[in-house]
């Protein structure tokens, strides 16, 4: 086990947004050994009331869409406008192959060595739908360090998408144009979900396509209920290779920003959010308990097969189960 | 308490289709009293081997937008066409004024008299999401009593459709043309969760908006992600009152049968649902366990507002509630 700071050094390293104690700050926070938790809760209590003042934004797609190259791409625009920018990736394939990580750290170069960006990319979560179990308190940490923008990339597996929009202000949908490759991989109610679609790689031979497509999702979107914010999602074109849409999508983000301020709806939203947070804690602990008992553990495999193949019944099986566990 | 009958004049008398029997043994399932439940589970127990030989569909829509008039149409369409059908409707509504069930006597009155058919309107369940506990159960009964087609109907309020979407084979948006109200109160991502769009009170001035807007919706779902049943979601235009498009719907779900039947997607999806059911107890089972215990019933909403207003963590505060339940 790699030494631990103090409480006292972590919290102020962290609002001295220390790098170096940052990073160990959030691998404090993602440990999973039992010594580790009090430390990393007391840490976040001492920190929480420095987080919260950032925007917070969720960019999800397909592997391949340029997700990476966007966010360096996008970035690097933000700090040309003087913003301090955190990316969190949340890559549930990042546990298989080391590959995307290492690919990221070529495709991000400039942004990584970029004094107003702080790029971490986190292993594949453990917990359900296979984010990062810590994702929203690396969040809080990166806030109390005092950046300004949180961009909390996902790549569209398992309920990562889902996890990851329950956690930001805005999520962004990055698609591509042409030959039907638009879908190809998204998953259903992603789309509902996106407060922005901006379909990249709108350059060279691709651009007019690109258009096209803007238009067929900006008329599709408009037929989608309105969302809760009362925002209407909108589609726009980018090209991270070129460096172009990007003020245009920073512009309608903050336009997004503001009225939600103005309506409530961004405040309401973070406050429906944490106690979402809480929650879901809950009841992944509950479950975790649950499918840990040794008796449960057991017999849950063949359970769930005889529940498959309708040999027994759901709420019959469930109730066997719970018995084992609760008695 | 209303007396029970024994298992095997529960079990005897749904086999044979006595409504009356059907009736009370749904009733039975549906108690919360605890000592109803072993009576319910081996009546359940017995019936299911009887059970899963229907066609599930399920039907959602704002309220008003013709549900109940448009399952007296449909209804009668089907046994019009040799089919026993049971309609289940799950009303969250319900539980606050009782005038929606009163109405739905009057406007399924031919469908309640049709000796095809099978109606029963269930109360608003305590459950999450306000589906009723127990209509996977009464589904299984009322299959294991020999209807062929099941038809759920859920109006759209908390989670009510996901809950039903995850319980049938077929799913159904409602949905009305017209001067912006096809949006009305429809919750996001419910019509990616679709597989057909009924685009319904399509008679007299509305005809001709109905069509526009059934273009454009297919325009729209054709740009959707592709559904894991590989099936392409239609729309449709039909009419209850003027009885017009039911022959297309029904149509088009045989089509849908007779494809997931072929690709194998049926029975998988069905195995899927069986499984998620019994997760879906445990989950609800645990969580209800953990409400119910008197320290967290107490410490629950001053907790819920602290994590609200970002006094508390919502790590530190779902931790210190477990601590209560499970030490
Ligand atoms: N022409 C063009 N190519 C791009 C653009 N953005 C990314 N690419 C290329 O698309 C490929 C994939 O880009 P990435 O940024 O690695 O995509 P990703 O979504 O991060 O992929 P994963 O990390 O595997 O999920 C790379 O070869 C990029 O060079 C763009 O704006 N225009
Ligand atoms: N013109 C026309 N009116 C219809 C049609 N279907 C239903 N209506 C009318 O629309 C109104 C609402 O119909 P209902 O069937 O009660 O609607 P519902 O969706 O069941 O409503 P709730 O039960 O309140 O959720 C009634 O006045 C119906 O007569 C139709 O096909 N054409
Ligand atoms: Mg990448
Ligand atoms: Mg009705």
């Amino acid at each position: 086990m790699r030494q631990r700071l103090s409480v006292e050094a972590y919290v102020a390293g962290v609002l001295a947004a220390d790098r170096v104690v940052l990073s160990r700050a959030i691998t404090l926070v993602e440990s999973q050994l039992p010594a580790d938790q009090p430390l990393a809760q007391e840490v976040l209590e001492r920190v929480l009331p420095h987080a919260g003042r950032s925007l917070r934004l969720g960019i999800t797609g397909v592997p391949g869409v340029g997700k990476s190259t966007f966010i360096e791409a996008f970035g690097k625009y933000l700090t040309g406008q003087g913003k301090r920018l955190a990316v969190l990736t949340v890559d549930p394939s990042s546990q298989r192959s080391g590959g995307s990580i290492l690919g990221d750290k070529t495709r991000m170069e400039e942004l990584a060595h970029d004094p107003r960006a702080y790029i971490r990319p986190s292993a594949a979560g453990t917990s359900l739908g296979g984010v990062a179990r810590r994702t929203r308190e690396a969040m809080l940490l990166c806030e109390a360090a005092g950046f300004e923008i949180i961009l909390v990339e996902t790549v569209g597996v398992g309920q990562s998408e889902t996890v990851v929009r329950g956690m930001v202000d805005f999520f962004l949908l990055l698609m591509l144009a042409g030959a039907g490759d638009e879908l190809q991989g998204i998953k259903r109610g992603i789309m509902e979900m996106a407060d922005a679609v901006a379909i990249t790689k709108a350059d060279g031979p691709l651009a007019a396509e690109a258009r096209r497509a803007q238009a067929e999702y900006q008329n599709a979107l408009h037929l989608f209920p309105p969302a809760a914010s009362g925002w209407v999602p909108q589609v726009l074109t980018c090209s991270a290779l070129e460096r172009t849409g990007l003020a245009e999508l920073w512009h309608l983000i903050q336009k997004y920003h503001q009225s939600t301020l103005q309506t409530g709806y961004f405040e309401q939203n973070r406050r429906a959010q944490a106690l979402d947070w809480m929650h879901d804690y809950i009841r992944q602990a509950l479950e975790e308990r649950f499918r840990r008992h040794p008796e449960v553990l057991r017999q849950l495999p063949a359970t769930e097969k005889a529940v498959q193949q309708g040999h027994e019944l759901p709420l019959a099986a469930a109730r066997r189960l719970l018995a084992l566990f609760l008695k």
